[in-house]
């Protein structure tokens, strides 16, 4: 249902350069991002990169990313009149999941895609380590209690799926969550996505509309990030040593993800795995994937019944014979 | 799963009026009370009055009602000492679930039923009709949030069962929701069955332990039940004309219970069926089950580890010294 969202439309933003935005957010190429219902992948099938590094080549980057920014800046303008008409037409609602390895630009790719939509209608809630009381509930109670309202986007800075990612990885945390069973075998995990297709199948019947993004970085590129924040005295506070003992498990993260991906992603609440290595290409392509679909709901600002039109005209004389 | 915890265990109650009990709450009587899984009921199936009539009819109401009071008090002893285990065990929450025609006697239940409980270990909510931030959500949302936390029992007074009774003899109400449908045809029942379904099977799951109950009171006794409250002005505030109203669709309500009951009794979350024209004996059976089911749980009370033991040695050789 919603992967088909990102099919051809008539262009409506009033930009002549559609072809100069081809280049960065080519739907063929968004479509081919979207982890295929069913399927088995593997995150190592997916590209870190440049998506058309041909053109990186011909052009230079410094080229490809004023590209990229440009339609960034477009597909930001198409977001904040989708959300206006979230917000009036009052129906549906966005759930952003956004999942990462660290320093894949989560925090930055939050501000720079939202950047200009109206504070009232988005919220963003970050998912740190489990309070007491919320590992006195089941696995998805935090998050349920912090879904976006009728009428607005939901952002999740981590979610729910680090309950099959990072506590896969280190199985041993699961002892805290003090469960029936203590077996964490096959069957576990399969319950566990079970549950979240279970979860994120009723949200979206009853008018969420759920988006998935994995930013995609590779371990070359993390390294890069990493080193930058030891070298800048104003990124030090982002760095902290666990992150090198993650970095170690790499393949364990990129396992579990794998699999999560591809038992999650359904038709009603598809992954999207987004080539990370350039901030600039990822921040557009979400945009413009997040714009597109709010576009393709059945929104419509409210219709005035009859008499509220009469109520208005009466208003305005009122006001007018003051 | 949960049906199999009515099954005969040994006694440790230390009553020896076992056989007294017996007549009121007897086990394989109760084993019937539970919707089988996947079976099509009707609520005029089931006993809406006294379970073993021919002891009412020998021994007259009073002297029924006294033994049923007996067990009653017996089982709200074992729920006491139940619930302690649940707490200090730590690993399971209890949630029950009531729902009943008016004046069918859920308030009345609940104090009856858990006076004696540790308040602090157990939680009542009630839903009533939903607010404005409610019905922004789907419709588990505001059941999700209050649910009871590891440890303790939550009591839900109405509860999301119903989003497919009430909701579905009103069906003009569901417009309200902003749902993305607007046919709410069988198909659409069917999906909040299983979208239910769904969610209480990741509750239990994860060490939720389910219970459903319907008080199955008569026609004739809710009749009787608004004449007194008509009757004594103590009782007026309890009664509005709107109750009158909704026992007109009497014949609705009943369809509608039954076919979520049919659809929502499940091996993990059974449905009891209460006869409930007498109070005092849908009282005792309820907190009969409700008891057994939690000691059915493998809970003990923690181990202290080697360490521990001897620090609590330590401490009272320092408290006896001062």
């Amino acid at each position: 249902m919603m992967s088909s969202n990102i099919g051809p439309r008539p262009s409506d933003n009033g930009l002549s350069a559609a072809e100069e935005l081809h280049l960065v957010i080519d739907e063929r190429y968004l479509k081919k991002l979207c982890v295929p219902p069913g399927r088995t992948v593997r995150v190592k099938d997916y590209d870190t990169g440049w998506p058309e590094s041909r053109e990186l080549k011909k052009r230079g980057e410094e080229a490809a990313r004023s590209r990229a920014e440009q339609a960034l800046a477009a597909s930001r303008e198409q977001l904040k009149k989708a959300q206006d008409l979230l917000y009036a037409g009052d129906r549906y609602s966005v759930l952003i999941v956004l999942q990462a390895m660290d320093a894949a630009g989560k925090d930055g790719t939050i501000r720079h895609v939202m950047s200009g939509v109206n504070p009232q209608g988005c919220q963003v809630f970050s998912f740190k380590q489990p309070s007491t009381e919320e590992l006195d509930h089941d696995f998805l109670w935090r998050c349920t209690k912090s879904l976006p309202e009728r009428g607005r986007i939901g952002i999740f800075n981590r979610s729910y799926y680090e309950e099959v990612v990072v506590v896969k990885v280190h199985e041993e945390w699961l002892d805290r969550q003090r469960l029936p069973t203590r077996r964490y075998d096959g069957k576990f995990w399969r319950q566990r996505y079970e549950d979240i297709n279970a979860f994120e199948r009723h949200l979206v019947r009853n008018g969420t509309v759920i988006l998935k993004f994995f930013l995609n970085v590779s371990k070359e590129e993390q390294k890069k990030r990493f080193l930058e924040r030891l070298d800048n005295p104003k990124k030090h506070w982002k760095f902290s040593a666990a992150d090198l003992a993650e970095r170690q498990l790499w393949n364990q993260y990129m396992n579990a993800y794998g699999e999560a991906f591809s038992a999650t992603s359904t038709r009603w609440a598809p992954w999207y795995i987004i080539p990370g290595d350039y901030k600039w290409s990822a921040r557009a392509m979400i945009a413009d994937i997040v714009a597109r679909t709010i576009r393709s709901l059945d929104l419509r600002y409210p219709e005035l019944s009859r008499e509220t039109r009469r109520a208005l005209k009466s208003a305005r004389r009122q006001l007018e014979r003051e």
